[in-house]
């Protein structure tokens, strides 16, 4: 099953978010009008579908989730906005990025501004408790980056850091999509909860797939260069287990051992880590872990009412695991 | 009357909102902790009593006003935060930056951080037109730093022009603090109007006085560097009067005319505009334009209730220009 069939069931309301986006373009001052134009196309749309799917189960009522909706994929631009900011990356879905079209004070400036009209479409919801839980989010996700900033280039780092890590910076977003659509839909609490832990661990896979991408992906499919993690000094999973299972003469060590080494020699190491990880078991039993947090975001969703969203959420942590991009 | 005085109506309160804000350091997470608290310490807090001063006048409810006066407070630190990292500023308030003891890095992580922590605070209020309210200021904020940035080291700026940038930047915010205030206080809506019109017009002025003590100040007094305005290429209302009345070898025109000379050419440039301006006319000139804002921020002041409130609110426009930090 594709992208496109499971967002079948919500294609209509997330074309809708679409034009929302388009709309908050249409500013006043042309500058911003740009590079507000620029972020906010190619996206894939999968955390605006998991607060629409997510509200199908009960009252689902557009007026508040199709905001919400807005609000959930304008925050995760404006993090990627700042990410890139902040990573110096120079290319993101196969565009430059804003740092680098504009330079990094723009990045930075435009982050705000988009986490603010963030902001105000959750205040569109006009639900107390999701405007709150969208607050925290960000908080959560700031913070988590300031761990893996703090963490780049440390070669001790256990299982559950990683975890911690990728649960803040990138699940507590996609269980911020899932708990807002169930509250604002009146699902009853247990339901929250069922929809909240589905979007939490759908999130932690979904960032293990992003980090084996970073070793097995290609450029073009990614949209943005192979190895970036490395490169930041980013402790992911795979680069984890090669760790573990080659401890000697790794080129993992070597680089985070000398992080300021010259930047050839830096894109040496990562390629060969990158040769190294690609045609080992290390892929598989990351995706096996990926699929584990799947299932465990599965389990309950049977608890749910028997609609189509609950055949769709179910397809889609498929679809998160055998995603190539 | 000092800043203490016209306090002295809301010190309580104030004090109340500075436990809050040391509340906010108490974070799991040491490195996280250690830079709140660096950033929470010193500020004058005048947005905070701006909220509690406007709150007085009708119902006076302080379990909606503290965590309004945070939030503004929050909001104005992290937008502080932000501009240190985008300006490379190294020193404020005495003390140095974010940017400059721990990268540029965590200061766009650490004030993504704040800013939704004031998000928190503000959604505490459960009063959904201050939320709304409070996401538009800071994308007016952020918008208007969008055009300080991009007219960086611009000769051809009319004075609306810099009025417009200083109303985006700093005026929203004064006037944020005390709508706020007075909505959560049930203040009548030609009350709310007053209030958020003097928050409006004391904010302009104030940042004038801020444009002109650039320029007048001492780094003692005003705990950064003398100058910073012109360093950054910004065109402030003293620059735009030196422009105005000394057309030919002026040193603003010949430092923006090349934005790129060496690092000591500069900073003599900017000191020779500063030397330039102090015995000048301007200074005054540029006093007279900020005490007409707080002439005319207080204009509709004797409309509210005769409350000590109202006295504070205007001692406060007389101290604004008094200032000297």
């Amino acid at each position: 099953m594709e992208l496109e069939e499971i967002y079948q069931l919500v294609a209509e309301d997330l074309a809708k978010v679409k034009r929302q986006l388009e709309a908050v373009t249409e500013v006043d001052y042309p500058p911003l009008a740009e590079m507000l134009r620029h972020i906010l196309e190619g996206g894939k749309g999968i955390r605006p579908a998991l607060t629409l799917l997510a509200g199908r189960f009960y009252n689902y009522n557009l007026d508040l989730l199709l905001p919400m909706a807005t609000a959930v994929e304008l925050m995760h631009t404006a993090t990627l906005v700042h990410d890139d900011a902040i990573d110096k990356s120079a290319v993101r879905r196969g565009r430059p990025t804003v740092n680098q079209l504009w330079g990094e004070d723009r990045a930075v400036l435009l982050g705000d501004y988009v986490f603010a009209r963030a902001g105000e479409f959750a205040a569109d919801t006009g639900n107390l408790r999701v405007i709150k839980i969208f607050s925290q989010t960000l908080q959560t996700i700031s913070a988590g980056e300031i761990v893996q900033t703090n963490d780049a280039f440390k070669l001790e780092q256990s299982r559950q850091h990683y975890l911690d890590r990728i649960a803040s910076k990138t699940a507590s977003l996609f269980s911020l999509a899932t708990i807002s659509g169930a509250i604002l839909s009146d699902a009853p609490e247990g339901s929250i909860r069922i929809l909240e832990d589905y979007g939490f661990k759908l999130g932690v896979a979904f960032q293990i797939v992003d980090d084996i991408l970073d070793f097995v992906g290609t450029e073009e499919e990614m949209g943005k260069p192979i190895g970036s993690d490395l490169s930041q000094g980013t402790l992911t999973l795979p680069a984890m287990l090669l760790l573990e299972q080659y401890p000697d003469d790794n080129p993992v060590k070597e680089l985070f051992n000398n992080p300021h080494m010259p930047e050839k020699d830096k894109q040496q190491k990562i390629r060969r880590a990158i040769e190294m990880v690609a045609p080992s078991p290390i892929v598989k039993q990351c995706y096996q872990i990926a699929s584990d947090y799947c299932v465990q975001a599965c389990r309950d969703l049977d608890k749910l009412p028997a609609k189509p969203c609950r055949q769709a959420l179910k397809e889609l942590a498929d679809l998160v695991i055998s995603r190539k991009n």
